[in-house]
């Protein structure tokens, strides 16, 4: 999985970091991640807003951001956990409509991808040995920087703890030259602008100082440990707790530590991403799809990540659920997708990497048959997963005029992958990175091979067998040994990682003066004669080609898809005759947590035997329904029941009781039909499964209209 | 969950464990757990077999349990996790076929309890901070004894390694006596075979110490860890791999441990039940069902314990999956449940404690309602989920002659349990524990309200208010405060502390004296007057009763259900015409992994456009399905997939070209039918659905005769 791990701020390593820009201002900070360009890419200092102040419901209204979240808290989407012993940071639990939306989202999912696709799935462990994730360079890479306050031992984010400082500083000279700033602090999370203000009074700042600041902030992901130190130094910047300068930052590795067995006998981690569990896996998956080529693995499950100090809510989390595909694709050939006519026609909304070097956030709608022609995705495989990305996120009902696919700039992407595009969706924090869609390259496969000796390779019968002619080195081992004694490996070695042009002089001096001269690492340059070794040129048929599978991996956070789902179908509306607005969910039917709320007009005994049966027969239709006999008024149950999102609503009154009759409600548009409990449990049923909208309902059963009261 | 928790050796600590005996001799070491009766309870000293060696397959055959385990590694129903680095003991993944039973399992889950009960669905966190689980108990409690070799270094298990030395001893004697022992090592795992044989020569022993080593080994989950090092010293039980005696026992905690935040900020565990999570979100799981009693919550998650040293495969893991229900419930009224004249006719195969006691093993068939009205079964509620639990395992393919519920004794029970019988399951290892139904009682919610002061309390509306009179302590703060002072707090705590008697007392003494004398922790004696405290009886009317619930916990093992599954559903048949046997795995059509087939006759071209074609109806009607167009023989790809465990396949041939007809395997029978296509696909459905058997089908289809080849 790629998505976390490119923010992570060593990831994207080695490559020259100093004078770039964010040429992406839209991206929310918390999922920037590691720009590194160079200077001549250099182009604007466009402001990096932290919040979209323009945020909008599913009807276009403006969001109220804190009436949405108060209604994700009060009806149980998601709840901080241990919050009787105070909670912990970047840890929530999903309540039961979360839990039940999170539910209907991976069987969706798994329908999607696994049972359309014949995908292999497996479940790997979480618990992963040290050496596992050393070798693919979760160990070494997978880092942030902090830094340590000297009097208070606070642990600081080190480019979130700049960040802060500047941001707090260019605030005080905005107050300080009378410009309003009250309105922008609402835009932001309460309790970071209350942090920032602390301790900072209003100064005003230099122009020059000014622009500067603003230069670091748009760039503050590209800076490394020595870099932000040197900033904290440079600025002086202060922790507001104690006033003092924070210790030069360290790296600090992400990973979850723990070890398995008593003794702490295995080093271990809890997995990052699960896509290494799938690379362990690939022989045997190969082998059980008969050695066909390409095909593709998938897994549903946790992952972590030690967050220095998470502060994004649901969308920054230290445990969270990934849905991965490693598609496995024969790097030869263009990696082209058997699949790809049936979705070349899909228009997609892409902002590539040109673009974005341009400066520009322009997105062009494209066929993505047409993108793949031109280059603009990089070949069939990638095209054909955004398209059912692209698919899939319309099924579960994200807003489609709220996503677009960008594409990493080359030197923004991790070490091991080629080419990657992201779905990102609008939500409140701006442009959240919801699903990656990278070419890893043979990288991981590849490393893995290296480090365990086993082949994770795909062997292919040729049609045509290929006749290879190479120089061969031949030694006489008997000779070799005793002659070179305990160095006998190093010369052998040395030999062996000789090239074939480099052979071909070999040959040519053994042919010539019956001996050759070679530099062997730690020992310097050794005679070596022909009685110990020959080169020759030799002939050989190859009936079978030997492989490094590339990997495309869609990588699906399903925290943030279910955060972006709950944000894109609210919006509220008038109370019938009162002021108050009330918060709707407007889920498609089949993800909505509860199908049907089923409310007697009131507790009376007489409608229970009823209810229990109604009850019985949708659940064995594979409908999820809820019976609210509570004394609110039914207005307020309905009114409940929208803000979870449930679908539908049956009514049981006394002329049920004479004629078997119930009404329909449809949360939408809180319009009703009346008919037979049969009829009405049929519509239940086409509604839910997709076969019918609301509107058929409508067209098929009798409009009933009734003040909800 | 307690399943895992009883076998750890100090969770049941505090009873007196001395001289007992384990009263059920076929339940397997695996999951035996603390014994702890009385001496009178002593009765005989049945030998204890480590492997049952009389499973048998679906089909009543003998089980090879080699064959068995070969089929489920070749088809990668699990596969060792890590295994190109050399695998790490106690952790496995599930490949395809697992996977997708898994799915399947968690699916009918699902909807037999969540769906079908409306129990609210929590996703909680894995990564659980220091002080819930040590409030819970588990930080004192879930441990093992372990002890280090001198030499070597070597962490072993305690008990195992008693048990291992006796029991290799016992053996020498055998071979000593010229009796044969290799029938017996045979039907034990060959790996503890090979191991236990190591180093040990055969030794004719006293009958008198031959008989103490039985005993000893009947009772090896009974001893502490100072008793089990004082077997150590007095047997002088040695290392085989050094020849020495280990250190005496030290506790190991099974919990995983790491820490959340950078510089340990928050010491943490892997959590080792699901349970924790839903008691953290009692509270608003009450608010979000509206107040409404009783009600369950319910989770399906991975759960970890860090055993010493793994050694039973995939019934003692690192890192497992869950599924737990939380049944909150009045302690008053013998905790009813509404549903239970749903169920109180099922019989039961019973295991009670009593007959336990009595060193029987003797089933009882019984009527759950019966059961209850007995007191074979405690209460209601127990009840009600027994017969749950038994309408599941049956769903899902179970073998019903192979399954007990046994009752806990009372003093094998974990600290907090009232009452808890277990589903054990017959394998090839023994009867295994695979799901726990227990009364927790109000223990959990009790130590959480307790230490954090956050009442997990139900707040009952009275109809008649309760009248209560009692002696109350009216502190003239003003006064109080100063006359007292830094130890104000101190004596405040004390009167508060004071009983109703003690009160009354006082009251007597102030109305005599004016003054009266507090024993005040950390001060002693304090004297005050009737101007600082007043002690009056008052009477209040109550309308609420507050209470904390009880909890009744349905925990199922789902990778114990898996292997069961697998288990029970195997059997061989013969391979026409040839000598040898292939393996079927006869899982129900919906729990099956794949469901279809799809095989052509051939890989000729023809045939692609009508299989993409059938695929994707099968699909469209969520029937997952493969294809498989290798080169094999017809029979070869049948037999795969008996082994896979797919229910049906579909054949395609030339004639499918001309005509548009079928063929339809059934994967028990290996009958066939021949049809149009979208009958065919109709049968599919029906069967998959369950609304039509193989039988069902034949009646309406015409068969179809032709030998596999």
């Amino acid at each position: 999985m790629h998505i976390h791990l490119y923010r992570s701020s060593l990831w994207s390593k080695g490559l020259q970091v100093f004078p770039v820009v964010s040429t992406c201002p839209l991206t929310t900070s918390i999922l920037r991640r590691t720009f590194t360009t160079t200077r001549q890419q250099y182009k604007a200092v466009p402001p990096k807003p932290k919040m979209s102040t323009d945020a909008t419901t599913l009807k276009g209204q403006p969001l109220d951001k804190a009436a949405f979240d108060a209604l994700m808290r009060r009806r149980m989407f998601f709840t901080p956990s241990f919050e009787i012993y105070g909670g912990v940071s970047g840890l929530f639990d999903l309540g039961p409509p979360g839990a039940a939306l999170q539910s209907n989202l991976i069987d969706t999912w798994k329908k999607h991808f696994i049972i359309e696709e014949n995908m292999l799935e497996v479940d790997c462990t979480v618990l992963t040995p040290h050496v596992v994730l050393k070798t693919s360079g979760h160990v070494d890479k997978f880092a942030d920087w902090m830094c340590k306050d000297p009097k208070t031992g606070d642990i600081l984010r080190a480019d979130h703890f700049v960040e802060d400082v500047l941001e707090s500083r260019l605030k005080g000279d905005k107050e300080a030259r009378g410009l309003e700033t009250q309105a922008t602090a609402q835009d932001k999370d309460p309790k970071r602008a209350k942090k920032k203000g602390k301790g900072e009074v209003a100064v005003k700042l230099d122009d020059a100082l000014v622009q500067e600041y603003e230069e670091v902030l748009a760039k503050i992901d590209n800076y490394d440990g020595d870099q932000l130190g040197e900033l904290i130094k440079k600025y002086d910047l202060k922790n507001p707790k104690s006033g003092l300068q924070p210790s030069p930052p360290v790296a600090f590795n992400l990973m979850f530590q723990t070890s398995i067995g008593p003794s702490s006998n295995v080093p271990s981690y809890l997995r990052p991403e699960t896509a290494q569990g799938q690379f362990m896996n690939f022989a045997k998956l190969l082998e059980y799809n008969m050695g066909q080529m390409p095909f593709a693995s998938a897994s549903i499950g946790k992952s972590y990540r030690n967050e220095i100090s998470p502060r994004a809510g649901l969308l920054r989390v230290r445990e969270f659920l990934m849905a991965e595909i490693e598609h496995f694709v024969d790097p030869k050939g263009g990696k082209k997708h058997p699949r790809f006519h049936e979705v070349e026609h899909i228009e997609l909304p892409l902002l590539d990497g040109p673009t974005q070097l341009a400066g520009q956030t322009t997105v062009k709608k494209i066929a993505i048959g047409k993108a793949v022609q031109e280059g603009i995705v990089n070949n069939e495989t990638i095209g054909y997963f955004l398209a059912r990305i692209s698919l899939f996120v319309e099924k579960i009902g994200i807003d489609m005029t709220k996503i677009r696919f960008r594409q990493h700039m080359a030197n923004e992407m991790a070490h091991y992958a080629s080419d990657c595009y992201d779905l990102e969706v609008k939500c409140s924090a701006g442009w959240v990175e919801c699903v990656g869609c990278a070419d890893r390259s043979a990288y991981d496969l590849a490393v893995h091979t290296k480090q365990t000796g086993k082949p994770l390779v795909v062997r292919e019968q040729l049609e045509t067998p290929e006749i290879i002619t190479s120089w061969e080195v031949d030694i006489d081992k008997k000779k070799f040994g005793p002659f070179f004694k305990k160095n006998a490996k190093l010369v052998e070695s040395a030999l062996e990682a000789t090239t074939q042009d480099h052979r071909e002089q070999i040959a040519k001096a053994l042919t010539d003066t019956g001996k050759f001269s070679l530099d062997v690492p730690e020992m310097g340059k050794v005679e070596v004669g022909i009685d110990l070794v020959k080169v020759e040129q030799k002939t050989r048929t190859e009936n079978i080609r030997e492989y490094t599978p590339n990997v495309i991996e869609p990588s699906f956070g399903i925290g943030r898809l279910l955060f972006a789902l709950c944000e894109h179908n609210y919006w509220t509306r008038a109370e019938e005759g009162g002021e108050e607005t009330r918060g709707v969910l407007s889920f498609p039917p089949a993800m909505a947590p509860t199908k049907v709320l089923i409310v007697p007009l009131s507790s009376n005994d007489k409608f229970v035997p009823f209810i229990n049966e109604l009850s019985r027969k949708l659940r064995a239709a594979g409908v999820s329904c809820r019976v609210d006999n509570s004394s609110a008024s039914i207005g307020k149950r309905y009114a409940r029941n929208d803000e979870l999102g449930t679908a539908l609503a049956v009514t049981v009154d006394f002329q049920t009781l004479q004629d078997n009759t119930i009404t329909l409600r449809d949360r939408d548009s809180t319009r009703q039909v009346r008919a037979d409990e049969d009829k009405v449990v049929a519509a239940i049923q086409a509604v839910v499964n997709g076969a019918q909208t609301w509107e058929d309902v409508e067209k098929s059963l009798p409009v009933f209209t009734q003040q909800e009261s």
